[in-house]
């Protein structure tokens, strides 16, 4: 059986396709301008991935939470740091935040161990 | 196997069923104004179910979506016409909202596939 | 003493000049998105500021309400059918939107009176 | 020059009056559900307005808090009780709570000085 | 097939496991400041699962009903309080609570029966 | 007349003071815990101070803002930086957000040209 994070990934390729097959031009622009903030600038991109790592984790949305968190270990953050951040959400945004915590340390776990087998 | 949509109709009917197995005045009387809201008035009931779409996509509730979504359907309402309102669910909410464009984007897909069908 | 609202306009117009005094393009494309959004498409300009309005008293941002608020009067919206989507607003966001539906009818009669002035 | 409290207070009647100044059915059946859920049943009244108050301090409404606050005080909930209800509002919505607390803090200190006095 | 509440059981502990297996000191006193707040106090530790639970709804976490829900009927909550509870949550944070009411309906349902047959 | 930016200072104060004037042991322990949160550890003091920052801008509180934004400018984050954490806060949390990065930008510019004085 599939990790919960390859699910993800699949499900997550397969929406933006469907999302993104449109003549709608605001929604393309849109999810292009998304990108776009995230890349270097006066902060490095890895900075702003840990930005976006944080606001996901307050605004409780756990497919926002695995993006940013696989773009984090990519980013070269250790769990240790990861892990500083995720208290600094919890702390922002409640024990409501908890179950995403749960959820991102599931996550990690499986990013992580990709890593050392990569 | 089942597509997401029916099992969400079936979970939804039953559930509601559940909440409403009650001897409690006050969750009736809300279910039932929560009916009467989107009824013709001085707006047409189909704007009214594009108003209670893109307010359960700005406050990210899946259910929610997709129930408007069929009514938005029912009522008429076209594939474009059903991404802008999306569009400006996106603006307003943010990328937080990405996820529920996703899956409003494979819900309507499965609703007008339904329709032609019909 | 200037009412409410001219204040509100003249905190705004001065608050995105600040904003938009940037080198930061991220910033002004995000801007600029957000004014394409609201433009004639496939449901015509006056509808999505009506969806504006929604998205904007659920989310529970008075300023984002007197904004919207002002394009559905100047769109030709009237009080009855801005009520009904304020109506809407409530029932999907709750009793913590009253304060909200307080702010937005106080905006309303001032920009009632104003179009009767005009 | 008047305590914000009295303001409040003030603020939200003449609010008040003007949303419920409508010929709209649903906002007044709203407003009247809203009185019913707060009172003696199951559960005291008393009770539901700690809850409001918990509920209120959660989703960040000061207006709201005011509100419950003094239905909490005037059923007889004194200081420490009150003060380990935000407690738990804090544990649960974060330190973004926290400025409602001060809110809360203000209002509580005026109101139990009124009683006091009264 | 184990009912979706011991899925819920057996992912919480698991999850919680995971995110304190750490060297974060903010996450661990984190969790142990969580416990002690719904302690017996001035207030019965009883009405602050309660608050929990209120709290939990209307920000919309199943999870975290789910804990609260089982914290609340352990403590002797009957069905018609809890429903009253829940009937406050619907009433301050509107009809997108309706889908977590569904849930806790479920939950609560599940919890009842295993405290008939215990 | 004073500057919004010193009555919030002030405000702050006065309210984290009678938020503090108590025998509640969970809240002294909870602002405690706030403030570790922030501490130099594997991510820098400064990191954090961003993180919350844009974790207060998508959670939209002022009071917050201001907070961060004030210990930003002081970890010495320049005004580009902190425009970009704000534009990533503005894509992840949308429209929404504008009249809080207004309001972080009135904020910036006085604590940057109190820093050049200083």
């Amino acid at each position: 059986m599939a990790h919960p994070f390859e699910t993800f990934r699949k499900r997550r390729t397969a929406g933006n396709e469907k999302v993104l097959d449109t003549e709608n031009l605001a929604i393309k622009r849109f999810f292009a301008l998304d990108k776009t903030v995230y890349g270097d600038g006066h902060l490095p991109a890895r900075t702003k991935e840990l930005l976006g790592l944080v606001a996901s984790a307050v605004l409780r949305c756990n497919d926002c939470i695995d993006y940013h968190l696989e773009q984090c270990v990519q980013a070269g953050y250790r769990r240790e740091e990861i892990e500083e951040a995720i208290g600094v959400a919890l702390m922002v945004g409640g024990s409501i935040v908890i179950p995403h915590a749960r959820h991102a340390a599931e996550s990690l776990e499986y990013l992580l161990a990709g890593q050392e087998a990569g």
